[in-house]
Formats: C-alpha cells, sequence, structure tokens
C-alpha cells in the first residue's frame, strides 16, 4: 500500500480529505502531522475516520524532528495543507504567517531533496497570489503574472517559486495548485462565509441581535464547497503534471453582500448590516475570479456543489454546534 | 546625530560602508549589528574606523534580541546589508540561504513596524531576481518582471515583495536596490571575480600552477565596484524614493572566460582554463546586464571606477594577503 502523508491534517480542509478518502479511495496508508491531534467535528460521526490514519505530533518549522519523521514515514506521497491561510491574520502576524507558510513548506520539500527526491508532493498554493487585478483580466488563468498584496499572498508566492525551483532545479516531482477562497461545513469563523453563516444562525437562535458584523462587504470572491476542492487534490495528487500549477475554483465570483442577501432568503430572515471598520484591511484585492479550464482540460475536474448547497450544510453544521452550546434548559 | 544601523555590517560591504562614511561622510552615529566583529583586511589600516562606530553582536533570526537592540539603538536609517548573497551556496544549503535573507529581513521590518516605524528602511536585493532573460530584454530596467531561478534569487524576490507589502500596507519609508554582482579588494573567493584575481596571485607566488580553475565560463555578468556600490548606497538611504527600486551595476557585461582573458593581460600570465563540474549549477543565468538609468535620473549616481582599476586593486588586495601567509624565509 502507496503511503500518503498529510501535512495539517488536523485543519479543515484534513479533515475533509481523511474522510472523503476514507470513504471513496481507501488506497493510501495515510499518515498525518500536526501540532495537535484532529478534533473534527463537522466528519458525520458513523463514518469517523478512526484509526485509518496514523497521527504524528509535530511543529512543521522543528527540521531535526520533520527530517526524522519523514525518514521513518517515507511517503510515496506529500499532501502540503499545513498553512496559515488567513489573510486578516497576516496582517496582524505576518511573521507568524511567513514562517508557517512559506519555511514550513521549504522545511518539507528540503527534507524530500536530502533523502531521495522520492515522494511526490502537492504544494497547496492561494488565489492571493494574483493580487489586484483589472476586470479585463477575469477570470484569472494560471499564466497570468502574480502581484501579492497581503503578507498572506508573498508566502504564498515564494512557496511556489520555491516549489518550481526545486521541480526544475533538483528533479523534485512537485505539483501546485492556487487554491481560491474555500466554504464548507467546518471551517473557522475567523473566514467570511463560515463568519456569516454562523451569525445567521446565532440570529436565528435569538443569541444575536439580527444585525450581521462584516469587513468590506463589497469585494467579490470565488467561492468553492471544501469537497470539491478535497476531491481535485485527490486527483492532482496522483495525475497532476509534475511541475505544473493548477487553479481550483468555481468560476463564480459573489460579493460579501450577496451572500448576505442569498443567506437572508434561503433562511427568511430579515437583518441589518454593518460594516466594521476594524477588519477593513489595509489593502485588499476588490474582485477576483478564477477559471478551472486547466485542470478540467487535464484532469476532467469541475466543481459539483452550488454555493447554495455549501451554504446549507454550512448552516447545519453551524446549528448543529450551537445548538450543543446551549443551555438544556432551553 | 541621526543614528544608522547596519546590519551585517562585519561583511564585504560593511567595511567598506563604514569606511567610506568614516573618511567622506560622517554625518551618522554608526551601530553595526553582525554574528561576529568585523575583522576587515581589505580597510587601509591608516584610516581605519576603529572606534566611529558601535559594534552589538546577535544573530537576525533572534528576534527577542533584534527586537530589544534596536528598540535600545532607535535608529533614524537602517541599511540592511546582512545577507547569505551566494547562488552557488544557496543551492547546496537553501533553507539556510532562505532563512538568512527573506526571515532576518522580515524580522527587521517587522520590529520597526511593531515599534513605531520611524526608521528608514534600505532593503538591498540583487541582480538573481531578474532571472533568466532574452537578448533583447538586455540591460534590464526596473520595469521587467522577475522570475527567480535559483534558491537566492527566490529569497531576494520575497525580500523584495515584502518590503513592498509593508510601505504600502503598513506605511514603512523602505527603498529597495537590485544590485548587481560587486567586486572590490577584500571580496571572499566564493565570488567569482576574486576567486580568479586570487588565482592569478597565486599563480605569481609560484603557489599554483597556471592553470584557472572556474565553474560555468561562458555566463556573462555586470560587476561593479563595491566603491560604487557604498556611494550608491549612502545617496539612496537618504534620498532614494520611498518605495522604489533601484538597479545598482555597471551598465555592461562580461563573460567569466573574458575576465580570465583580460587578468592574464594586465598581469602578463598565460594561463589553461579548467572547468569544474562540480561548480556547475542546475540552472543558471546566461547573460545578466543592468541599467542604471533610473538611479542617475533620480539620483545622479553613475559608476566611477573601471573594471581595470577593480581587478588591480584586488590583485594588490590579494598579493598582500597571500604574501603575508608566506613563510619569511622566502
Amino acid at each position: 500500500m502507496q503511503r500518503l502523508l498529510i501535512t495539517g491534517i488536523s485543519g479543515f480542509v484534513g479533515g475533509h480529505f481523511v474522510d472523503f478518502m476514507t470513504r471513496y479511495h481507501n488506497t493510501f496508508e495515510i499518515h498525518g502531522i500536526s501540532r495537535s491531534k484532529p478534533a473534527w467535528d463537522f466528519v458525520p460521526p458513523t463514518q469517523k475516520p478512526i484509526d485509518t490514519y496514523q497521527f504524528h505530533q509535530a511543529d512543521l518549522n522543528d527540521i531535526p524532528k520533520i527530517q526524522s519523521l519523514i525518514t521513518e514515514i517515507h511517503p510515496d506521497y506529500i499532501l502540503h495543507l499545513a498553512a496559515l491561510s488567513s489573510v486578516a491574520e497576516s496582517w496582524k502576524t505576518p511573521v507568524v504567517s511567513f514562517m508557517n507558510n512559506t519555511n514550513i513548506f521549504l522545511n518539507i520539500i528540503d527534507t524530500v531533496r536530502l533523502n531521495d527526491n522520492a515522494a511526490r508532493v502537492m504544494s497547496v498554493g492561494s488565489s492571493e497570489q494574483y493580487g489586484i487585478v483589472s476586470e479585463k483580466d477575469l477570470p484569472l488563468f494560471e499564466e497570468r503574472p502574480q502581484s501579492p498584496e497581503n503578507p498572506y499572498a508573498v508566502a504564498r508566492v515564494a512557496q511556489e517559486q520555491l516549489a518550481r525551483i526545486y521541480a526544475k532545479g533538483y528533479g523534485l516531482d512537485i505539483c501546485c495548485t492556487r487554491s481560491f477562497n474555500h466554504c464548507g461545513p467546518g471551517q473557522s469563523d475567523r473566514f467570511v462565509v463560515s463568519a456569516l453563516v454562523k451569525q445567521f444562525v446565532m440570529i436565528a437562535h435569538h443569541l444575536q441581535e439580527p444585525v450581521i458584523h462584516l469587513g468590506n462587504g463589497a469585494i467579490v470572491r470565488d467561492f468553492v464547497d471544501v469537497h470539491d476542492v478535497v476531491d481535485a487534490y485527490r486527483l492532482l495528487l496522483t495525475k497532476g503534471k509534475r511541475g505544473e500549477v493548477y487553479n481550483i475554483c468555481s468560476g463564480q465570483g459573489r460579493s460579501i453582500l450577496d451572500i448576505v442577501t442569498m443567506l437572508s432568503e434561503i433562511f427568511g430572515v430579515q437583518v441589518q448590516v454593518h460594516q466594521e471598520q476594524d477588519q477593513i484591511r489595509p489593502i485588499d484585492n476588490p474582485r477576483i475570479i478564477g477559471s478551472y479550464q486547466k485542470i478540467q482540460r487535464d484532469l476532467g475536474w469541475k466543481p459539483t456543489i452550488s454555493f447554495e448547497e455549501s451554504l446549507h450544510s454550512m448552516y447545519d453544521y453551524w446549528d448543529r454546534r450551537i445548538s450543543r452550546e446551549l443551555p438544556m434548559s432551553r
């Protein structure tokens, strides 16, 4: 059985990936690295992938530990999910963001180089790498020059450039993504769609006034459901072309305010909107929309889950979570 | 008196900068940070800038130490020279190269941000950032898209992108260079021109057969004398435009083999050339030649020292050094 090592296994995408693989594509011996053990509350309990992977506790900036772990596991594939993927957080703690995006990735690929180059590595990047683009550049194709406009984006560009150098200069087998904004059940409320859905659930439970708090409501993003993302990762891991970069996106743009309107209509709740000044970022990309033409052409992937379906599954997730947290007397 | 903090003060450029400032432009209280105390052997002893600067021992990856030092010194200007600027070394130890280029710079500018943004920072970059370019793109202007082709170049591109984000997003006062290959007395023989001149001196002292060992002799680089470089840094430090990037170069390209021929003619020594396979890099840029039009236009700088003069001063340096090391009986 081939060995797959997943970094950042405890995260949102890690949980969905393991759940997906163990349910539909259980062809790997899965190993996972993370700083803390997975505590996924979004994976259906009856199908919880307990004992379907081996967990290894480690900080990816602890180079000797990573070297000994990778040598011991000797993976055939590495899916590098570990990241601090919040743009907002990267403005607050840019050094932490950089080290936990670029440096951890470099530590992984350099360990693979020092071993024997044997593992195929999948490097996850971000649509933020494109930076501020004009309307005529949309949708974004992979050829588009990159122009990072926040600390997180700089870290991701450096990661992809390192991946390219390691593929070209050292012969490593690396494939890269530029993954657009995710959504789906279990996503942290540090990310906008999850934060919005959570607020609607709070309002439904009378735990919040019918006022939605958000940052810049005008920005447009391309949201792709995490279930579609993990299917793309599964395909790219084994079939993505060496040295290539693939967009993973829905191809559709939605403004944050449009999402509030959709949620209001779907769940039948009237709300007011408050834009919070302290959530406005120093620089922000007004519109990001991607094209998934390349991954569709090379691997046959396309998104299958509608944004409405994503909102419903996220609502159900927050509803379960918040209901659990309510006092028993209610 | 305004305070100037120089990182990497112990290095080749640091020594020349301090020597130059103390001789001609002593308008700063100079502080220097480095891992080890300067041991410059290329500064004329009668003018040795002893006691003209305050030395602080620190590793720039020791964030708490850097924070306390910068808070204590409270510099008006920071000239960030600290770097591991060898492309060859970056292929051998990419993690060390990355941390000692990108991470150390990020630690410095983040400390400035966390203090009060008060210091003006000069970020030194590299012509390697341009990558492999075609003949029609020469000479290279600053607008040219960057395409890093080795681990060192990736680290420098990330450094400049971080500088740009800190200037634009946090309002830091940063000015950047893309400095082309340096030459001059005191340069380590890990760099090609210095290594060649040293070999000619060794041959003159009968310490080496008349055979010159080099890597890829066909590559063309733009070499600028370190005395011109430090003058450019002095000007940019106080007058370079905020957020801008400036090439520092000679505007002339020379192949490594041409330099061997020049040295052979100047010093009247016939040599054979041996190309060493183990010095060939995985990827190499065939030709790099810059334009100094922008810095000439904005600051009036242009190179003043001919390449022949550089070779003579480098020969004198190696001759003094090697003569000192010879047994007294000779």
